[in-house]
């Protein structure tokens, strides 16, 4: 039996990468005086992955990331004004309002009828807080876990916390890298619902051959699944 | 009975503000070219209590107030170095190391050996996690909880999670705002312990009338307090 469905957030519940690759477009078109524009899409990856350790997820890292991605190509000489309009579009990005993916309302309240709901998502803490209470999704949710990372250890110590056992426990996200492959290490079950555009700093193989891994091609084929699963066990 | 101790992280188990009273030092120096420092000083706190909605409590959002202030006061035209030494002085605190208060190891492992005991605090979540594995404090709690914002709810919130009575929860720190005057209106009780320097943004009234509210010197004094009021019930 399951008995506990955890779901990721961004890109699973509602769209967000379009928004980050929206505002690297804006990015790069600030700074196209100064670089080319693929070697600036490739300096911000590149601070990005630099800062993941300092300044962990979200849009916070992310304009900051991109301040110093614009004073590192432009040897410091970057205009007071363009660095103004990137603290601009990093505040529009948390102003944002989200957009629910198809399918994902109904989803998510009959999975809440059937089974505890927990939501796992990494990010900033408060921009997490927002767009899931702007969601109107929260009240489905047994609990929230708002995470710095999403370790194969993070995973236990939520389970662990909540008295559930992993083999009864199976998690849904967009990303193969922090929702599917450690939560089957930790021993639960692992869904991969694919979402593009995709962020490079998520990529991972998919483990096509483990018995608790399972890809769906949106969160509507998730209960499915589930029936599926628990009437193999 | 009280059964739970709740404490507080920044400055109330490490030091913290004085290292954000040194950035704004470094900050004031920094611009000094540019404008007086006492107006520094200001514009900062305003640029600070205007952001603290969209990007909540942290260095990651202190980082981008210092950036933002340095284009307005400047009309944009502060050099690109200057930005760039203020990126570095928001890196450079997330790598500081932290030091406990006096007297604080002994007291929270003597607490930790007779109630459950919880960390609540608010901030980064990354950066309050190192923090947290930093001091060596980490295995002695039972629970660690990084929340955006101290509101009552968010008492009411952790304390029914936990399955615990907001009668016998006690939650000591540095914040009257944060960290006392919530927690009592909650039901539990709020021990003020002050730290100077103190951030403007926590100013509040001790209530001092009431009968859960209590006051100490050092964290050191918890253990008594709590004899005293257990005594008492």
């Amino acid at each position: 039996m399951l008995t506990t469905i955890c779901l990721d957030a961004d890109d699973t519940l509602w769209h967000n990468e379009r928004l980050f690759q929206f505002t690297q477009e804006r990015f790069a078109s600030l700074l196209s005086g100064y670089a080319a524009s693929d070697h600036l899409a490739e300096r911000l990856r590149d601070a990005e992955r630099r800062n993941i350790e300092r300044y962990g997820y979200g849009i916070k890292g992310f304009t900051l990331s991109m301040i110093e991605t614009a004073l590192q190509v432009t040897e410091n000489r970057v205009p007071g004004k363009v660095i103004a309009e990137l603290i601009a579009c990093g505040q529009e990005m948390l102003r944002d309002p989200i957009e629910l993916l198809n399918g994902v309302e109904g989803t998510v309240r009959s999975l809440a009828a059937d089974f505890t709901l927990l939501l796992i998502t990494k990010g900033d803490l408060l921009d997490q807080e927002r767009k899931l209470a702007q969601s109107g999704l929260g009240e489905l949710f047994d609990g929230v876990e708002i995470v710095s990372e999403k370790t194969s250890e993070v995973y236990v110590d939520i389970f662990t916390g909540r008295g559930i056992d992993p083999r009864h426990a199976l998690m849904a996200g967009n990303s193969l890298k922090s929702d599917v492959i450690p939560v089957i290490a930790a021993g639960g079950w692992g869904v991969h619902v694919p979402y593009s555009p995709s962020w490079d700093l998520e990529a991972a193989d998919a483990p096509m051959q483990h018995e608790r891994f399972r890809e769906i091609t949106a969160l509507s084929d998730l209960p499915g699944v589930i029936k599926e699963i628990c009437g193999n066990m």
